[in-house]
């Protein structure tokens, strides 16, 4: 728990640690019980929630940035990570960061380096979610897994960065490398299709998917099915050697 | 011109109008005698070419900042401008900056803020050639046209950005709406074949790719045709109605 005079020590000092007006913010997805699902931060003493970001250290490149976030959010190590667009626009609301300290007690000074504007870099992370532990920050009390479909409010402009990263992920869906990344190593069709209407958004005829998928070859079927209830054991599959993580 | 004055200056009270640590760079593509060309500067007294750029000032987004390099080099307005990339990594060799002020006589302080990291967001932009009236800024004394295949090297990172952008322009192609901002409003066939050929850098089969041009709707032939030599008048095209300028 960060004390006001850590909090103060932060102001007068931190940008001799960072680089002032410059962050990374990082949209990690996971799949989960047929879900799409996005890491998310509450403050603590508010009802204020966020996407896991930071502050850029000198000695540090944006990447190298962006995988520090994850691994203290995530405990991972290794993550698909790309970045998708640097948001610099004037409606950032960095004001927000007052209310931020504001509930930790402390009244930001007028002039303090937080304050000013930052532009921040977008990062999307696409994580095994049976992997994940998740773990808040030192601003934080609570780090969780919403569903993109019913995720509280964001502050700043972090929806937009949440909705901008996933049309990146839409537009990038076609390659047929990026799922490796959400699902366990075997998979069932279903589980497969599934998947891809979470991020689309919308849902696919069984036939034309199954058949689409076969021809990219993409995925291949296991002569392994998956043991389960007395009606159907469904084929399982994996992704083709060349693609697999 | 700028004087020894005006430099130190801006050493010395830049940074109340930019914003430190940040700048843009624009990729500017022009295609023209069959070449895909990039805009670039030469700097005054010396041998270094650079992509056109500038800081970022307080009260400006991102966006806009290209707007005005856009318009200052090309006396344009309006052209297609995309944010492809944030460049922060360590080895961007701002010390090129020294290069730069060494040549206008001005040894710069060892703390003074432009020689601090810079993290540069890539844009390109794509223009009308021939409306293009090319301006260098106040350290260059040369803008010009470069064609991509047999440019100069490039300071800092800038041949990896210009790289980079040539990529995500390469990826952008199939979507059929970028190279309305590459050509003249009437153009052949082999006009556009030869845009294509010059950002994929290969050459393409010309039944092949008239077939998927016109199966693509997204040119639509004219009754018109280009007036030329005894031998032949092909006919002219122009963007679909829906995706031109």
């Amino acid at each position: 728990m960060p004390t006001k005079h850590d909090v103060e020590r932060f102001f007068s000092r931190g940008h001799r640690q960072y680089v002032p007006h410059l962050s990374v913010d990082c949209v990690i997805f996971g799949f989960h019980d047929g879900d799409l699902k996005l890491l998310l931060l509450k403050w603590k003493n508010s009802d204020i929630w966020v996407l896991p970001g930071g502050y850029v250290r000198w000695r540090e490149s944006l990447d190298a940035a962006a995988h520090r976030v994850l691994r203290e959010r995530t405990g991972l190590r290794r993550l698909y990570l790309k970045q998708f667009h640097a948001f610099g626009g004037m409606d950032r609301r960095e004001g927000d960061i007052r209310r931020l300290f504001a509930t930790l007690g402390v009244t930001a000074p007028r002039t303090a380096w937080p304050l000013e504007r930052v532009v921040s870099i977008g990062y999307y992370a696409l994580v095994d979610f049976s992997k994940v532990r998740p773990k808040g920050d030192y601003l934080s009390d609570r780090c969780e897994w919403c569903p993109i479909e019913v995720r509280p409010r964001l502050a700043f402009d972090h929806d937009v960065i949440a909705t901008t990263a996933l049309d990146s992920l839409r537009e990038s869906l076609d390659a047929g490398t990026l799922e490796a990344s959400l699902l366990p190593a075997r998979f069932t069709m279903p589980e497969l299709q599934r998947l891809h209407e979470a991020i689309l958004g919308r849902s696919l005829d069984r036939r034309n998917f199954q058949k689409r998928m076969l021809e990219r070859r993409v995925v291949e079927r296991l002569s392994l099915r998956r043991a389960g209830g007395a009606h159907r054991s469904p084929f399982l599959y994996r992704f083709a050697a060349s693609r697999s993580r």
